[in-house]
């Protein structure tokens, strides 16, 4: 049976090629067909999701010099019924596109706000006459090429691929080791895996409510990998915590530690427990 | 003497209302005399300071619904001898700014990326036929309302009054205890305040990591308020951690808690000994 797979849209995205990569991946390893459908938001992506309209959702959850995709996080937090069944890290490859006759040519740089953000050095020593302006997405910023010669925009091979435009100038990013992780959501239950998950809210704003928490974790060992407070929405200081960290759920000190935190804080979820697959530039050259 | 106060700009947007009440304040409580320069982006703002144009910057910090301003931390990080002075908390309040006749003759709303997401939902309720896009500030989305009729934007109230436009639909945010945290940041020493917030980094991305830390907050009893962990730009998976706790440098635990922090952490940080004020909706309003 072919499984449908939302990701964030339009097609030629990062969110895209990630998702391009987990077809293949089913396909090779499971021997599972599957069809993608372009989303427009990462919560509308969950959503679909959870409204039964896809068997699967692939959202972006972190990039490496932009930090944690918010919105991801609060959707799952938000929705019930999802578990992380997979991570996915992509490389991140920016690239110039335009169809001006030259670099000197190009007076306006469409993207979206955190593609321009990663290729601002190269763009303020390159371009340093180009007027920089944010778009939706990646993608979206390819419609103006067609009609406006002196603009030029910044977006993935595969877009250049797709849309039939030229690349003028490839890898532009200011960080050699951009990467972006993505996960693989499903309705199914929480599975087993490498890395754990969580997220945690309290009561209220207590003073001192993080430290039970964090003591659990530091007394029985358990290595954090990453730990983030989100405000509640309700009020400035109020906060829910997302943790991940590294282990199976099956284990001992990890299935303790999770029973010990459900004693002290107001809500607790096991986002997921997963593997995280690491693409590399030369398998992600084929997309 | 007067202060020259750099802020994000330019003129009509959130940060600009922020340093409007610090000015107020600066000559209420110490008669000092300062005039704002707007400046275009958050790293500009605080580089701006550091090379001595200004005597003091103010950039917001965490917004309660979009969470943390990234850049603001990592600038914060990376240049030196800057400490926070001073917190300033101020409400939200996004209004619909439009020249068109009715609600139903707008076509599109522009505005800054996170205004349209802190107003999605009543977007999606009043004016679903609009087209939504984003631009740089709250500000430049107003240049389309003087030539467009059939558009609006969202801005602050401040912003229609200095631009001359009507406000078509007040306090239209989805969430009404939305309000954004700014620093004043200055080149002085630290100072003593309410709040401390540090940041710090490790040698390597060792597993386990940030239990030592935390083990040495929870040991000591310190109210941890924030913790957030950010990417160092180099790799996924490697990080920086920024930590908020209540508390002044000068009382034993916190003093004994960074002697320690000192030797666990590659690079330790105090970004700031500082109190924070509240601004409410009351006074906001006579900006």
């Amino acid at each position: 049976m072919t499984k449908i797979i939302a990701h964030l849209g339009p097609n030629g995205t990062y969110s895209e090629v990630a998702s391009l990569c987990y077809v293949e991946y089913l396909q090779e390893k499971e021997g599972i067909e599957s069809q993608l459908i372009a989303i427009p938001s990462i919560s509308q992506t969950l959503r679909t999701l959870a409204q039964g309209k896809a068997d699967l959702a692939i959202v972006p959850v972190e990039n490496s010099i932009e930090g944690t995709v918010a919105i991801t996080l609060d959707t799952l937090w938000e929705l019930e019924g999802l578990h992380i069944k997979q991570g996915i890290t992509i490389p991140i490859v920016h690239n110039l596109l335009s169809k001006a006759p030259s670099n000197s040519d190009i007076k306006t740089v469409y993207s979206h706000p955190q593609a321009l953000a990663q290729c601002q050095k190269w763009l303020e020593n390159n371009l340093p006459q180009a007027v920089l302006i944010p778009s939706n997405s990646t993608t979206e910023a390819l419609h103006h090429l067609s009609h406006e010669p002196s603009c030029g925009a910044i977006a993935s091979s595969r877009a250049a691929h797709l849309y039939d435009l030229p690349i003028k100038e490839k890898n532009i990013n200011d960080y050699p080791d951009n990467c972006t992780r993505f996960w693989v959501i499903s309705r199914d239950e929480c599975q087993y895996g490498d890395y754990v998950s969580l997220g945690f809210s309290f009561q209220a704003n207590i003073p001192g409510v993080l430290v039970k928490p964090l003591q659990i974790f530091a007394d029985k060992q358990i290595n954090l990998t990453k730990i983030e407070s989100r405000p509640t929405k309700r009020s400035l200081g109020e906060y829910l915590f997302f943790v991940d960290l590294a282990g199976d759920v099956s284990q001992f000190a990890i299935k303790s530690a999770l029973q010990e935190l459900a004693t002290v804080t107001k809500n607790l979820k096991v986002l997921g427990n997963y593997d995280i697959m690491t693409i590399d530039r030369q398998e992600l050259s084929q997309f």
